[in-house]
């Protein structure tokens, strides 16, 4: 009964902050380290990894479009060639603070618009998954659960980490209600830390109500909404009661 | 009677182009790779990473203060930790293009501003040091001959090239004429191909005519100037026709 | 018979160059001087502005997505007023370089992507338009012949100059043929030379042979292709043997 | 007895929040709002100058080193020349936001390193101060009190409000006290307030206890300190108290 909780961090930048990264990494397993392009800066990405260590929380990089001033989540038509230098680099930039630190680099799970174009784009996903591949062959890559960029990470020959979201409603084909229907989105703590209870078991009930076969590998948590803090820790306190201890990745999925 | 060529390589960006690299590569052993802070792209490094490959040309990284505009040749008072994970952020990236095109990393040079103040301020110059280091500590660190970064980059374990230029007059003590001065830079081609022989041999004409000692392992060629290309071939048939085969630093530096 | 010819300028970039300005000032009407965000920095907007003064050249605003590593040519997807705020920006700081040039901004013509996205969609067009209209009442709005972008210059009440291109071939409804077609781009200086004249005459013959009634206000003058000089100082006379002298655009538009 | 009090505002940044503007504008009379160099974008710009003019608060641009990841804090050496180019690129895009929201800017004042550098370099100040000019000779400078800045504004016939600052120790002579002596920065809000009035009333204490000559123009109140809007308040109601109505300097500053 293994699962992963992944969250986005170090997505500070400059004298901005956002969210508490030092309270959720009590709770995760996994941190997806901002790398410069969406958020993130050379001083942040050193500072987080140390804390990601110092929590005994597995780093991964979380490369982006480049794109300071959206966060990231604007579509920039890039060519798959250039998505896939952009990508390169950024992971490149990240396993050196990883070396410095001591600690490897785990996966990489891309971020925002770049994660949603490579869940659907097949020629994204696989420029995403070869620049993944160039940069470790041990890394895992982090997708939508059934999308693109699973499927291109498998054929490059990558553990693929499926990934769900415990706050978000499933349609009965396993994709994620749109956000602009209602329902669409969970709020109530308790029902969000059940619902990742049903993931682990995989058995997750979809807006239609039917029960549907859904076993991702992590699940995502936020760390930049209000209360984020507070969910983090009752999801893991949940998981707990259920004798189920949150495992990196990286130290179940095979090759 | 062994001595390295260097240039800085893959400095254009975007849709512009700057000196002629495949021209360069002829004739010289390390590139210094820009690495996107002052010039370069995730695209041009890929490109130029391969186009060094190809020539059979050693591969470094050449990082920069963010400077975009000013092609890094302008101070930006940076604390020396922002400087030293600036650096490594730059090195972390350019590593993974060299990982990709399966040539090691052999050096880190630092461009324009950054090598000028790790030339004469010890506590940036550590931080340099200390940067190249954590990236890697096969890495040669390259510096202004006789610099306080070649001090600092001693201090911390690594392999240290002294740079020299055959197109700059030095003074008695080993320091580089400054520029505003008259004579401080060599406008002939068979002349500096001549100060390079001189350089080999270790003993260079000081502009007072004294003979100094001053013994480079790697002279800079230049590649964005008018007849780069020329001079540059030109050194390398002086340097072979004296019976002196240019060697990559990585070959003949001991640990 | 009056006729516009503009040309991008000021696409230089920090060391870069990018075009040869001073040749094209001769022979154009209206330069569209980059905003710094496709291409363009503080200095070389100064610079490009006191060069159209100096050959009578009018001055425009050339705004684009912010992206320079893409030169503004890749689609970014910004909402409508993310758009608005961003051509105000640009246009806002061409004019204050205008200004202390001593001369009045024209017009102001979108660049690359931004350029063919606001000319289908209306929500950007509308966007683009109302950011113009805010910077100035008297400002002409640039935009594709027939486009989006001229019907939303025209509802909010700015002059609109419809924009056509000499060396690309036409479709009978008056839209551009896709680049991708065979013969959609004329490389005979000769041929677009010609074109100019059936252009300023309205008589404007499709690709398919049939002649079309297509009347643009402007004609574009590549800058940055190799003979472009040539080729402007070719178009100018035979503009010039017809008896035709071209005119800036704010000279002949009606309110 | 009229003083005005000034803020930073604006410095927000794509989503990251800083500092509390509308709270602030409620006690101050003039904004100093990024123009997206150190903080601020188009979209905060536009959002900024709107939320100024709802209070009735006057506007002014707050240029800055292009330095987004320093916030503007880091000394750039660039030469005078670019810095004036880059405080006219700035004032002119915030100028176009004024005009959309039918404000006139008031004045400019700037941000960081470069409000240090312009305070002691006279080619730096005078840089600045000409940049000022030329976006609009109705514009007031503001500057450190009694620094180059100052006397820039004056030979280039601007009107210039001299800036004090209510929470830093004075000098006899009427330079700060330097942030790393003791006593230098003043913590609580009675005696900051306090102070305040004795700068109106020109009469203010030197950290050696003795009585100076100080009276400025506009007193710089902070906006991204824990306390800003108490502190702002309780200054704004102590000078109410004391019957003096803080005023926009664009209202008493003579020409």
């Amino acid at each position: 009964m293994w699962i992963d909780l992944n969250c986005d961090m170090g997505e500070a930048f400059g004298i901005y902050r956002l969210g508490d990264d030092a309270e959720l990494m009590r709770y995760i397993t996994s941190a997806n380290v901002a790398c410069g392009f969406h958020a993130g800066d050379p001083v942040i990405m050193r500072r987080t990894v140390l804390l990601a260590k110092q929590y005994e929380v597995r780093v991964g990089a979380h490369p982006s479009f480049p794109d300071l001033q959206g966060f990231g989540r604007r579509v920039i038509e890039l060519s798959p060639s250039e998505t896939k230098d952009c990508v390169l680099y950024q992971v490149g930039a990240l396993l050196a603070f990883a070396k410095a630190a001591g600690v490897q680099l785990q996966h990489v799970k891309p971020h925002g618009a770049l994660y949603n174009v490579a869940a659907r784009d097949p020629e994204v996903a696989r420029a995403v998954a070869e620049a993944v591949a160039e940069a470790g062959d041990h890394l895992v890559l982090v997708g939508l659960y059934g999308s693109e960029l699973i499927e291109a990470g498998k054929k490059v020959g990558l553990r693929v980490a499926q990934e769900a979201f415990a706050d978000r409603a499933y349609n009965e084909d396993g994709t994620l209600v749109s956000r602009r229907l209602p329902g669409s989105v969970i709020h109530d703590a308790e029902e969000v830390a059940g619902r990742v209870l049903q993931l682990v078991a995989g058995r997750t009930v979809a807006i239609t109500g039917k029960e549907i076969l859904l076993r991702p590998d992590t699940i995502c948590l936020h760390g930049d909404t209000p209360g984020a803090g507070g969910l983090a820790k009752l999801i893991r306190a949940r998981l707990e009661e259920a004798g189920i201890k949150p495992t990196p990745m990286g130290e179940f999925l095979e090759t």
